[in-house]
């Protein structure tokens, strides 16, 4: 069972930002910006593109929901969209607000926020998402 | 007109590396390794995620093929993706062979290749794709 499918099960707290019956989404815990958000499938599939046609469809379609919650919650000029999986083997989407093509670097400095911090922005994404 | 339309509409050549019906994949011309190859609609939309849901979930399906075309030409770990769309005003998917998180640097220094070799790069994907 990966580390995110224990977060999914809840046996792992998570900043859950949206979820249906298939896909879940929560803070990222190393933000590279506010907001910044991992989309994955309940599906447990290593690489995304293993995912079948359809579930992948369907969670790119749930990721473009999430996206206009944060762009809503935190305005930014477009929300960006990454998948590099080579951590965690669980399929993910890394989804983060942009201003600038810098925005999108993990390999800078993460913010650093606090759990209450953490759990605002959590809660303005979920408030945006389930308008 | 974009620059990318203008691509596809064959007014600016391109390293083409795979077609279909609605959309189009050809290589990045400042590639970040070997094989980064851009997948873009033939609709002309700015912000991927203002895409309707039927073709942003086709767009994706379309890269997945791309993608295992790129792996079976340039084996590697895994194949990423990215979105970030800051500079060309025209949704485009870059998807990129990883061997590491560092292959994803978009800040890092381009890879210079020879007219010659970006067509035989494209080419070996295409055959890939068109098995």
């Amino acid at each position: 069972m990966t580390i995110f499918s224990k977060i999914i099960a809840g046996e792992i707290p998570s900043y859950k930002c949206a979820e249906n019956e298939a896909f879940y989404a929560f803070l990222d815990i190393n933000p590279v910006a506010v907001g910044h958000t991992l989309v994955v499938p309940k599906l447990e599939v290593d690489y995304i593109f293993d995912l079948p046609d359809d579930q992948l469809a369907a969670m790119t379609v749930f990721a473009k929901r999430v996206a206009a919650a944060i762009k809503q919650a935190y305005p930014c000029t477009k929300v960006g969209m990454a998948v590099l999986g080579l951590e965690v083997p669980h399929a993910h989407i890394h989804l983060i607000p942009l201003n600038s093509e810098g925005d999108m670097d993990f390999r800078k400095a993460k913010l650093q926020l606090s759990a209450d911090e953490m759990a605002e922005v959590a809660r303005r994404i979920n408030e945006a998402f389930e308008q």
